[in-house]
């Protein structure tokens, strides 16, 4: 019941964000179809969904267009991201800025980010504050991770830092906005924003172990395609600065540095790191009301710690 | 009078800006503090805070954050164009791009546009709406600019429909916010936006006539600097398809078009079409009911068809 609820709100969420994107400027109208076609988990609105209804909302659609945008901010990230990273996959699928180049990718994300604001202006005062100081999180952790991959070095702190800001403030963010629309008290929309934050940790720091260890074939993108974050896994391991050597090492340093990564024992601290995260993640849960959403946002803990792309 | 009231706004929307885009994270701190203090002629804040005037508004602080906004939209844009332009000088200052590189340029200019959403969600809906749109013209207007650049051509229709959406669009929601804050009926606030869209059009065809004809000194950019707008001046002058002839000349290429399109009568008639659009904004604000600030907005487009930079 809340699975077909779920389905179909998330299809709307496809509908919505393809509708929204539409415009008369085709480089752009084509870009963002091409992004937003290249598929991703849904994570973010799967979770705006399951914490609106968990705080008893019970017409999703009321919070679609919230839904859709906090995808695009995350889509509209990635089309930066791909830019600075010099990607050329995303998702198995050619990065904006490979095929359009890197003036019309700038232009993209730009053109997503407006119409994140867009979707969200309906919604009033409270919502745009919580979503503007998310997305300004998300910028500022993007930034301080782009400062290590320059440096060549992180630490713990710096790393927490970073997926805190990057990564769970829009999970919160999301869970925080759909408990609130759905009428919640504060203390139910803070145990369901305490587990957002939670779970966007663990989502973070499973998403770098991936990148040392998946497989590239179910990734969609390179191993060691997020070289920080791989560091930033064995900064959680080793608790000190952690160089990437790659101006140590002659030949073909990624795969030397990766193997260097496997060796170290980094992958299965984060791994514990990451069930540390989903346990605080779990005991937020447990203080919301029983319900059907309540026991899928549970399913949804083991499935990110689990994941294996 | 209201040349205090503006300037003392004005004053504000400097220490807000300034005060917002405070961040623990250095490079976005340093970077944002430079490109505001870059200075630029606040056009749209005082519009802004013209139109609230004009409009009955008497509590300029209630403006301020949305004054402010609007002008770090207009910020924003410039830190990314400036990444796709290459540019190295900006206002007489080094671009963000030239002084950070360009991922922390990119990541700088996400920065400011999330300050906007920030700073405009406590306006509530109606507001956000419009300055959603506005930003969503305005990267439209970007883009269509872009694409007329690279492909080295652009007519007359093209033009105009890039600066309504990259300068116009923006100043009509300047306009329009301020009247609708102050109180203003949708007649009012109806004509004082016409006014503005006109006036962005007559601000737009100006500055392209400005880089070809300007003073580099005065100007604080190279001639040329913006060469699509200045191929649009000469669109403006012949009506059909200009193309940039860049391929086609072997020496100093830029000095040899700028020459170009000095001798071809392009200016003088780009120079009435802004006298044009400045008597259709002169029309549109004798609507609205007499005022000082109605008078200095009158002043205002004088002071933008003969600005000489």
């Amino acid at each position: 019941m809340v699975k077909d609820l779920i389905r179909n709100g998330l299809d709307a969420v496809e509908e919505k964000l393809h509708r929204v994107v539409k415009t008369d400027v085709d480089v752009l109208d084509e870009a963002s179809h091409h992004i937003i076609g290249s598929g991703g988990k849904r994570f973010r609105p799967r979770l705006l969904f399951l914490s609106y209804l968990a705080a008893g909302g019970d017409d999703l659609d009321e919070v679609v267009p919230m839904a859709a945008a906090v995808e695009l901010v995350h889509t509209a990230t990635l089309v930066h991201d791909d830019i600075n990273d010099h990607s050329l996959t995303r998702r198995g699928k050619i990065t904006v800025h490979a095929r359009w180049g890197r003036t019309f990718a700038l232009l993209t994300g730009d053109y997503l980010f407006t119409k994140v604001y867009e979707m969200m202006a309906p919604y009033g005062a409270r919502m745009n504050t919580i979503m503007a100081e998310a997305t300004v999180l998300l910028v500022e952790g993007e930034t301080l991770q782009a400062v290590a991959a320059k440096s060549g070095q992180i630490d713990r702190e710096t790393y927490k830092k970073i997926i805190s800001r990057k990564t769970a403030s829009l999970f919160r963010a999301a869970a925080e906005m759909g408990s609130l629309v759905a009428g919640a008290d504060e203390a139910v929309a803070g145990h369901l924003s305490e587990y957002a934050h939670n779970l966007g940790l663990a989502f973070q720091i499973v998403d770098d172990v991936l990148d040392i260890v998946g497989d590239p074939e179910t990734m969609g993108k390179p191993v060691g395609a997020d070289l920080p974050q791989g560091m930033g896994a064995v900064a959680l391991h080793n608790g000190r600065k952690v160089h990437s050597g790659i101006a140590e090492v002659e030949a073909d340093p990624l795969q030397e540095l990766m193997g260097r990564l496997r060796e170290s024992g980094a992958v299965e601290v984060a791994r514990a790191e990451a069930e540390e995260m989903a346990q605080r993640a779990r005991k937020a849960l447990y203080r919301v009301p029983p319900s059907p959403a309540r026991d899928e946002m549970d399913r949804l803990i083991d499935q990110v710690v689990r994941r294996e792309h």
